[in-house]
């Protein structure tokens, strides 16, 4: 796992040269005028998705759908997916449902990409658009830099339908951002230090950032055991805040941008009801702090990154093994 | 709360006795061809949307997307909501984000329905098609009556657009079998003492009954501050799975249909880790069964009543006080 992040800087610069080949490849071939977009993805693929959720919506002006694969595997859903943009992403390219999902969609009038890390995988086969990761094979079970990746494709995606703000000069920058991140694992370790002995951890974000906020979640789950969901900042306030009162850590997100006085304004009324609230971003007070230069559609790189050194730092302090966690396989049958 | 969970029985039939209304009103004005439908919803309202998210889909046959209402009132996000179905639920109808989300909807091409207990609510009078659930004025801050009402209601706007299995005869029997439920309230007594002096709980599905699991989630989170969290048991094997090792308590609701084998699966491997499972449902070795009798498209109404019951025993097992959880309001401002 250490060692796949530390990769991150170079395989997310050499991803980021292929901007140009994959917005030509895409603006080819997208639907004209396009329905809208559904994305098909499960675990951390599905975190990098929800953040694709928001860039693609904002690039493509027309909604955007997250699936639920098991209308497709188990429900038999007569799905019309004319006129949709269709994005699978998993790294493996080799979950069954993923797959299968895709190829549905496909022969139901979608048009498909794939963002996989398996040039050879049935994924990368299905879709008319694959997209290849090209990371390097990623052999600890807690993904890090198949994640990053496709954050980074989903940027791109989107760029190339129209300008999200992921233009050359913030990709050019980013992969340097990530080396900065990760030449700085101190506040990780802090971080680590205030969850050992802990049982539970909500993260907490808004926006662009919710998606981080679920990988972080998800990554210190897998590699620690600890009980941790990722909220949106606005559900959390429809009832799950109850809980603040039990002294719950909390790690909130937040990048300046249109959802930061949104998430600062949580975080002091959770820790007025008794919460443990940790800020992770370039913001006041920060815990977690990242480069402030960086724009908020490049922020969840970034805040992944972090959420990894905060899951290694802990399951290194608790003496487990981050590579393989209890029980856990690479690919996932569902 | 346990006044107003009584009320279902007869609420729910009214508003049943609303389908054939309700159906041709939407028939009337659904568009020709339809590119998809989008639900905006948070909290309880989300999880009910994330049902009738499931029985759209299986209607429309068109994507269906679940709103992320920040990319409107935060982002500035132009979305082309022509030929889009745009469907809120809110109970108070007053949730400053979801009224704006469905106004900006409207304004820009979609064809608006507002399913609210409040006639005279901004959201019911911003939208094309509004759905009143007339379940009465709801005074517990956890909402009971109007999540099922909810649940009625997408079920009658799929089952308007082709048949999902939500017809006649099944509308008949339902509020007899939350009667049923209602009449019961033993197995959910039991739950809340296996559930007492526990810290956290993860309540699992897959399908049609996420959402329940959801909302099962949700309504112990906020009258006992238990730290809850709803998993698709797919998601769940993607990673947080890891969890089980630690005793985590796991409610897994399950009906017989499609997914049931994959929730029961997912049950005995969650026991051979470690977890401490009990399942929901009309299935071998339930904890908390509802008559099998109902379809599984009626069966998240069902479970979410069981998951009132659990919230309430286990609340007053803590000597808190049901109907205001700590300060939680009824109308929630994001």
């Amino acid at each position: 796992m250490s060692a796949e992040m530390a990769e991150q800087p170079a395989r997310l610069a050499a991803l980021l040269g292929q901007a140009d080949a994959i917005a030509s490849r895409l603006r080819e071939v997208l639907p004209e005028p396009l329905a809208g977009t559904v994305l098909i993805a499960r675990g951390s693929s599905d975190h990098a998705a929800t953040t694709g959720r928001y860039l693609l919506e904002l690039a493509t002006r027309r909604p955007v759908a997250s699936a639920s694969p098991s209308l497709y595997t188990m429900y038999g859903a007569q799905t019309d997916f004319t006129g949709f943009l269709v994005v699978a992403a998993s790294q493996s390219g080799r979950t069954p449902e993923i797959v299968r999902s895709l190829q549905l969609a496909r022969s139901r009038g979608g048009y498909t990409v794939a963002i996989t890390n398996d040039r050879k995988s049935p994924l990368a086969l299905a879709a008319e658009l694959p997209v290849h990761l090209d990371v390097g094979i990623e052999r600890a079970v807690p993904a890090t830099k198949t994640v990053t990746a496709e954050l980074v494709a989903f940027g791109l995606l989107a760029q190339a339908v129209r300008d999200i703000g992921f233009g050359p000069q913030v990709r050019e920058q980013l992969s340097g951002q990530v080396a900065a991140v990760l030449d700085d694992p101190g506040p990780a370790g802090e971080v680590a230090g205030w969850l050992a002995g802990r049982t539970r951890l909500a993260a907490v974000a808004r926006g662009l950032l919710y998606g981080a906020a679920g990988e972080a979640a998800l990554k210190i789950e897998e590699t620690t055991s600890l009980f941790a969901t990722a909220y949106s900042a606005a559900d959390l306030r429809h009832g799950p805040i109850a809980i603040a009162t039990t002294g719950l850590p909390v790690l909130a997100f937040a990048h300046p941008g249109p959802a930061a006085a949104d998430v600062a304004d949580l975080a002091r009324d959770l820790r007025h009801r008794g919460a443990d609230v940790r800020l992770a971003g370039p913001v006041d007070g920060s815990a977690l702090p990242w480069p402030a230069a960086a724009p908020e559609v490049a922020a969840p790189v970034l805040a992944v990154v972090r959420a990894q050194q905060v899951a290694l730092a802990l399951a290194r302090r608790l003496g487990r093994d981050p590579d393989e966690p209890g029980g856990l396989n690479k690919v996932t049958v569902t």
